[in-house]
């Protein structure tokens, strides 16, 4: 059991992408301890860092881990963590924690396959390197403890965001889906539609025209596995997919309907 | 000619709506002589402001201004139009300037109908009570001086904006109302979309998300009717729905593509 007398975690990160890179600045600032794994070779940005960096799976779970945290994306979870040697781990009571913008698929996945012993906290920071630029005060970070023994290394991590100011959300992983569906989902989609119709600032935008122009350029810096992967891996995504097809044809009747009363 | 040694004009409004109401509010500020007819009665409103209002179209004629201000609907133009005394005209070479957010429909009806002696500025204010509730500074003000024999009163007029800050766009009325489609009528569309699937602020809002719930509050602000006109009377309208309805399905089809590949 993890009775550190600092308040410091060692953290493993699997999957160093964007997102991982992000998160990881603000940890190493708070002074944790940092490792990672990925598909691709980041030993370079890492040593950069002051991060080790694993490019083998084995090699990274011989360090002696409080949490392992699972960066990669919704699309690859079941291939990362079919890789995952949970045999080699140091502790077997580590906490696992991931950081998926869709939370009952890992919940479900990493449920069926984690230790008995492992802990698991599944998490969602509502923010990202864009709108989380400035700070992370008043965001919010939704988790789900779904399976907690060791109370004290989960808070620890929870202290994590709680120290930048985020708004702390506890939320079931399916409640967080179907809100998500509706609210972030619905977003991107919107934002890879203005990118479809390649929308551009003209010399007299409105501020309503701007937000979008933002919006846009905003939703096609994260990659499109997020985007698909947000779908794919959300079971109430498809419906709002049809509410927005449904709004969007009640729109045209209404403008139709209009046009030949005239 | 007006050759008053003032900069103030006298500003006959047809159309005391809202949006005439956000406009008259600053042309008293900078010290205009206003009038107001409208198809309601705002007398009171008026009386409040210090702007006389007269019930009818004849009446309202019968003072002295520098310029006639259309602030009416674009569904109402021709209606309006039709109903407007232009033989009573105190001085056949007032300046008529519009303020409807499409160009070519108001600009070639007009051009129609006016005196030959009336001078024509057609111009479209890119905000409105929302977006310039902290000041015009910066926002974009589109114009074409249509018809303009007497420079000092259609300088005078725009001079009422530039004062404010605004960014003094010249722009013929068709490349306005191409620019518009794909700006205005575009994010105004998805306002209402956006209104038709009830979105709402949850716990757990990007801040994406949050500016489309803000920018569907701020759509349905404005009237059916105007969103009506920004479609029936802009012939590049219809197009940009077709663009929109293209890159959703498009989109749609992207996601349900990577579905199958799994
Ligand atoms: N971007 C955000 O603002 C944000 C916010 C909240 C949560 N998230 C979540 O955080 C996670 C990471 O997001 P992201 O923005 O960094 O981009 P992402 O494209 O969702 O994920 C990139 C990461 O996934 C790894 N990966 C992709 N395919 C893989 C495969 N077949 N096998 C092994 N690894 C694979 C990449 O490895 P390599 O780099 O080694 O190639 C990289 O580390 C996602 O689950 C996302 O939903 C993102
Ligand atoms: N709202 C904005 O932010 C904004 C920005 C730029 C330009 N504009 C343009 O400014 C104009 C006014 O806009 P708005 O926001 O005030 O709302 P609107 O709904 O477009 O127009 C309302 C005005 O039209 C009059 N009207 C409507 N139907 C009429 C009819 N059948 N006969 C006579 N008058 C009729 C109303 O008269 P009563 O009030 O007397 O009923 C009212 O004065 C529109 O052309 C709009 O495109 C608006």
């Amino acid at each position: 059991m993890s009775s550190s007398p600092t308040k410091t975690l060692r953290i493993g990160i699997i999957g160093f992408g964007p997102f991982a890179r992000f998160l990881a600045a603000t940890m190493i600032k708070q002074g944790h301890t940092l490792t990672a794994t990925s598909r691709s070779d980041h030993s370079h940005l890492c040593t950069h860092l002051g991060i080790p960096f694993f490019r083998e799976m084995d090699t990274f779970f011989d360090a002696d881990n409080d949490v392992i945290l699972l960066c990669t994306s919704i699309l690859s979870l079941s291939e990362v963590v079919r890789s995952i040697p949970f045999h080699r781990l140091k502790r077997q009571t580590t906490l696992f924690v991931d950081v998926l913008s869709v939370k009952q698929y890992p919940r479900d996945h990493l449920l069926q396959v984690l230790p008995p012993e492992s802990d698991l906290l599944c998490t969602h920071p509502m923010f990202g390197p864009e709108s989380g630029k400035d700070g992370w005060t008043a965001l919010p970070f939704v988790y789900d403890r779904v399976r907690i023994r060791d109370e004290d290394t989960c808070s620890r991590f929870l202290q994590i965001f709680q120290t930048e100011g985020c708004r702390m959300v506890a939320m079931s992983c399916e409640e967080h889906d179907q809100l998500a569906a509706r609210g972030q989902f619905l977003t991107h989609t919107i934002g890879r539609i203005l990118s479809e119709m390649e929308i551009k600032s003209t010399g007299m935008d409105t501020k309503g025209f701007q937000t979008l122009v933002q919006l846009k350029e905003n939703t096609i810096k994260d990659s499109l596995d997020l985007y698909c992967g947000l779908f794919m891996h959300n079971k109430f995504a498809m419906q709002e997919l049809r509410n927005l097809e449904l709004a969007f044809l009640t729109v045209k009747q209404k403008l139709l309907e209009k046009m030949e009363d005239k």
